[in-house]
């Protein structure tokens, strides 16, 4: 394994001086609020301006009729709400002012006149006939299938048949730093918006649409983020266009900083999910059948609805060869806050599913948990129930090495025999993970790197994938730094400036490291090739004997022959040889048949196993986690420190899911708006976190990487659920395992 | 001829909006006051700054002991001087302040001790051996020396010579705008410099030497300047490296923004010359030997002096066939401030006097002035004294065309039979120039560009190059406009971020649009292939069939098949297909003897001719501009509004050196160090200027362009002098034709 290198960014966070968006100060600047919906569903008849814009120090109050362009598209969550909003925190106007507290006063003085519509908040409610139309065309947004084989033929061979329904329920991003953009007004009708985001071209694109500008007139720039995790892309749009309407209208610089309320009211949450499967198996637990048919609660607008719901679609069978699975998953609007992307977005909710399925399923087969998982995983050449046959797959690795580093076998047992109030459970799951966007992605899975050696031998490196605190700069440098021989530390990259980079889609689905690592190695070796070429010139050797290591080229043959890179990059510059590289990377083509599901969904697969162990006390249903171990299958730990840190990560925002986290709102209506309320885990809750690097390279993967960000969270919920299920001796079905839950389930068992 | 186009700045510009450094602002910024020291030569003793330090407010007094790296290379000007000053106005020291005035009264509590040193400011006595000496090896810069034939047997043949000595003088950039700088400390131990400069590199790298960082820790952001003309190169580094220094030192924004004063005394100024020539010809005019000698004063610092002298050398003879030449150059180090490049530079001076000759000869010839230069003057595949066969040249061009426009002929007959006290006179000159830095650059003589075509058809486009004023970025949008049949007012040029761009050398040598052109060319042209592949599959045509024009590709043949760009652009994003262009270019190599002075010193040259008629006030000396005329060949005229106010502005500039300007420091101490007495020219001074615009497309240039930022500057002077001499029948040999010089000359014929 590689030593870990110091992440770029971290002397500047550790030490407070990075600086967030919203530390950002400009000249002259205002400051925005936004008025919200204060009806789930409504149309706006009246917005009655003209006594906020009275009030002194308030430069203007602007609604979506004060937008040049679109509030948005169809279907597509608007800047501002134009004539109706569709949930209770949908943005209805916002206040320009001098200083914050004058703009959150104006916010009282605006008079919205409503017509209330009736609001529709579950989601199989909301696809009757009856039920009120959120959009037109209907409240089904989408419905994807898988169709492998025949279940009924596969159920009617099976001699064991289990059919349980599983929940998943909301939760927030819980990024420490709230949406947050300073717009500033280019003196050429242009507008420079500094945010965090982690999808700088959707949000240009939005910003473009509502402002009527060209996608050149709309510059978007990078600033250190405090937390993405799937967020900071539609939730980070709407704040940047309405931040641009103020800086336009204003000619002054506009910074709109959420508070914890709004962005919890307002911002997209991750889609719940019912899940109903039916599985079916023989006796010594070879699985023959299952079927599946899910329904997520879009909320009130698109997002990327449909590409969750597609990868939940893909993976809901979980990694196991079946012969024969039907599965079926809907998505519907209702007028609850929209559902998006949230770390692993689709994978966690089947996830957990599947997961518990197969520990139940053990459990009546009267099978070790490990050894049902072993006999169906996925191996090598398997065939998925999309019907695309795998390669590279480490599922059996990681399920053997987490088992043997937790001792799994003597504690399951012996965990088995416990007496007394509070007891030990320890729970495995499994998972794989479609890499990138796959066959069902609405955007192009490609990036561009820029990369320039300086004469110097220093290199300037910029990409369109941003640095959303999973270290992908550091990634980006360490890739560069093998190939061309050099101390990472001596690569610069620097964020995200839309004017300055390509379109290289979201930072998201694990996508940053394959996808703009294959872009950045792309931009180094046409760059080594340039200084290989005047290397070989000087040094009188063959280019293919030149080895780039040790900040020097040399030759392999006769190490003596050597230029230090710095020399070398010099030489390069006196020669006029252009250090300059420019790679893009396209993710393969991929087939795919919508109709039967059936194809390649990915291009590549991501695999990993996990235990938890946990201690409940069953007079509270407090729930203790001991330890979590997680073993990953990276391809190559570009940074191991990172690695660990990102299996730590995801391991506590999976407890968090797992145990406390929820955003489920009543009647449209969240309650729990701030950290007082909405409980995320910290580091005491987490117990002992245990990482277990695994590396086969991926052929397709920058250096062999995988991605890992979000299959490090997707993992967590059903091993800890399983946990608690062996400590309790009572099967569970829906997330979070608060408490109150547990007890319940506790006192159930004896009342049987 | 072109339609203009709108200067993509000038609505920033004319609205005011446009920032300057000297406005911007950032959180707890920091002031920054430069100690200038106070003798032209001393080695400094000691600097004690406690006093200075004990003054609330103050942050830091810093000296050249502060830096981390060196304060400059050898013979360069230092950021700070380390024991040594050289000239008046060195800097020794800076006060760091919470504002400016806090920073400035702590200079008057510096003290710092110095033993004078011996001082030496006429160039000829720092080349005698007994001068103080300024830097080891001795005070003499550079030689530079062309040998052409065998002048004296040239001169043996010749049947009129002539000895005249010329001598022009130092003049100020006067750029409104004076040098300015905010640097920003990174949260990394990087440091970004905000600031106007054409030479964001060279700049990078004083900085980055002066604070021992590598490349690609100092950030350079262009912001909009408020004219160069040659300077704020490293002037603006001294600057900006003291910002930084300040700013790593604080770890705040710090800002130096000089007085008037400040950037009269310490910034470099155009290089005086005295000029030796020997002419001979024959009865009929012909041109037959000359012999120069020149010596130019560099001042306390090497900057730029050899490219200058060297252009001199090169260019000394003017554009004339003559068998037999030498020409020797010598600069010199002097007690003086610095001498540097300015708008010309090395032309202007050779320009004047071989055009006061060419006038004088003609007189004692009896021969028109314009019959002489079309006489001698450059054709098609004449021989220059460099021993280069010349191509595309437009010499006689531009002279007959000045003529006609002008009416040459008729105004100089009578105005050589007026009487009284206010007469007229008409003159002439005309020039050639090299093209960028030729075979004498010091430096690589190349440029990149980088273009991307967004989704929606909109242009992003990144260079190396400046925009100094002179419409670099109108013109980069105009080339790849054409080449991608897009309105240019879709295309944004970024300002140059030296993060983000390559080392594109200094925006001298009227080399932007010519070297950064290609670069654009050549981005333009790689992106044009990429949406031909992709519209010839679409439209199913041959690639060669396609036209882009009109914001759409279309089919020649059949033009009903086409897309529009927009269209074709969004294709290729749903493809994958990138349209990203990087383009690099770099000048031809050149031949060069520097010993003989033969060989390709450019590879093209412009050339230009000028009228300037002139009413002169006998008995006060006084001369007023009545028109003034310029042909110019630009190739192709990119941008023709743009090129008119080139000719306009360098007429001006010219007036202002042939007339008003001076900056001639009196034992190395400027008197005059305000604009109430550093006199620049008004629009009320420069009479009526008509531009000639003349399109020989250079076959080297960027379709077909020639650069016109310093022709148009160097070429002024002498036509007005010529002017005045006809006017007043006396021959001026030195600038500025002052009131004082004018009115000695009319004496002195009267007194004959």
């Amino acid at each position: 394994m590689r030593t870990s290198i110091l992440r770029l960014d971290a002397l500047a966070k550790v030490t407070g001086r990075a600086r967030y968006a919203a530390d950002l100060q400009f000249p002259g600047m205002v400051h925005v609020k936004v008025l919200y919906s204060t009806h789930p569903h409504a149309r706006i008849r009246r917005i009655a301006t003209s006594q906020a814009r009275g009030i002194p120090g308030v430069l203007a109050v602007l609604t979506a009729r004060d937008l040049p362009g679109i509030p948005g598209r169809e279907r597509e969550r608007p800047v501002l709400a134009l004539d109706r909003v569709r949930y209770l925190g949908e943005g209805v106007a916002i206040t320009v002012a001098e200083d914050e507290v004058t703009a959150r006063e104006a916010l009282a003085r605006i008079m919205v006149e409503y017509d209330v519509l009736p609001a529709v908040f579950d989601p199989e409610e909301a696809l009757k006939a009856e039920a009120p139309e959120l959009h037109p065309g209907g409240n089904k947004l989408c419905h994807f299938k898988v169709r492998h084989g025949d279940p009924e033929a596969g159920f009617a061979a099976a001699e064991v048949i289990l059919e349980r329904t599983y929940r998943t329920h909301r939760v927030y991003h819980a990024a420490l730093e709230p949406e947050a953009a300073v717009a500033v007004p280019g003196a050429d009708g242009t507008v420079t918006i500094y945010c965090p985001t982690k999808s700088p071209f959707n949000l240009r694109r939005i910003v473009a649409e509502a402002l009527a500008l060209d996608l050149n007139q709309v510059r978007v720039v990078e600033t250190t983020i405090g937390g993405s995790f799937g967020g900071k892309d539609y939730d980070m749009a709407v704040v940047a266009a309405r931040a641009a309407l103020a800086a336009l209208v204003t000619g002054r610089p506009a910074r709109l900083v959420m508070t914890r309320e709004e962005s919890l009211k307002e911002s997209t949450k991750r889609h719940p999910y019912v899940l109903h499967y039916k599985v079916g198996a023989r006796r010594d637990g070879t699985l023959v059948a299952m079927k599946i048919h899910g329904i997520t609660d879009a909320g009130a607008y698109a997002s990327k609805t449909p590409l969750v719901a597609w990868r939940s679609t893909v993976e809901a069978a979980g990694p196991y060869v079946i012969p024969h699975v039907h599965t079926d998953i809907v998505a519907a609007f209702t007028n609850n806050m929209p559902s998006d992307a949230l770390r692993g977005f689709g994978s966690p909710q089947v996830n957990l599913a599947v997961e518990l399925l197969m520990d139940e399923l053990a459990g009546e087969l009267g099978l070790d948990p490990l050894e049902l998982r072993l006999k169906n995983g996925y191996r090598e050449g398997s065939e998925a129930v999309t019907g695309q046959s795998l390669r590279d797959v480490s599922l059996t690795e990681c399920l053997t090495k987490v088992a043997a580093a937790t001792g799994w076998q003597g504690k399951r047992q012996a965990y088995a025999r416990q007496e007394g109030p509070r007891r030990r459970g320890i729970g495995l799951a499994c998972s794989f993970r479609g890499s990138c966007f796959g066959a069902g992605g609405e955007g192009l899975d490609a990036a561009g790197a820029m990369l320039n050696v300086e004469r110097d031998g220093s290199i300037n490196v910029s990409t369109g994938i941003c640095e959303v605190g999973q270290g992908s700069r550091s990634a980006f440098a360490r890739i560069i730094a093998e190939l061309l021989g050099v101390e990472a530390a001596r690569i610069h990259v620097s964020p995200v400036d839309s004017a300055r980079v390509v379109d290289s889609g979201p930072t998201v689905a694990s996508r940053g490291t394959v996808v703009g690592g294959h872009a950045a190695r792309l931009a180094a070796e046409q760059v080594r090739r340039a200084m290989a070429g005047v290397a070989a010139a000087i040094l009188n050797v063959p280019e293919d004997d030149l080895e780039f290591a040790g900040e020097a080229v040399y030759s392999r043959k006769d190490p003596e022959r050597r230029l230090s890179f710095r020399e070398l990059a010099g030489a390069c510059y006196s020669r006029g040889v252009s250090l300059y590289g420019f790679g893009w990377y396209k993710i393969p083509d991929l087939h795919w048949d919508g109709e039967k599901g059936q194809g390649e969904a990915y291009f590549s697969y991501v695999y990993a196993a996990a235990v938890a162990e946990v201690e409940v006390d069953l007079e509270t249903g407090q729930v203790e986690i001991i330890n979590y171990t997680a073993a990953h299958d990276v391809g190559n730990a570009l940074n191991p420190d990172a690695v660990a840190g990102q299996i730590a990560g995801g391991g506590a925002m999976g407890i968090g899911y797992a145990l406390m986290e929820s955003a489920e709102p009543c009647q449209g209506k969240l309650v729990n708006t701030n950290f007082a309320t909405y409980l995320i885990p910290t580091t005491l809750d987490t117990g002992r976190i245990t990482p277990l690097i695994i590396e086969h390279p991926d052929p397709l993967g920058p250096l062999g990487a995988r991605g890992l960000g979000e299959p490090a969270t997707q993992i967590v919920a059903p091993a800890i659920i399983n946990a608690i299920c062996q400590a309790t001796g009572r099967r569970l079905y829906e997330l979070p395992a608060t408490l109150e839950r547990v007890w319940r389930a506790v006192r159930e068992r004896g009342e049987e």
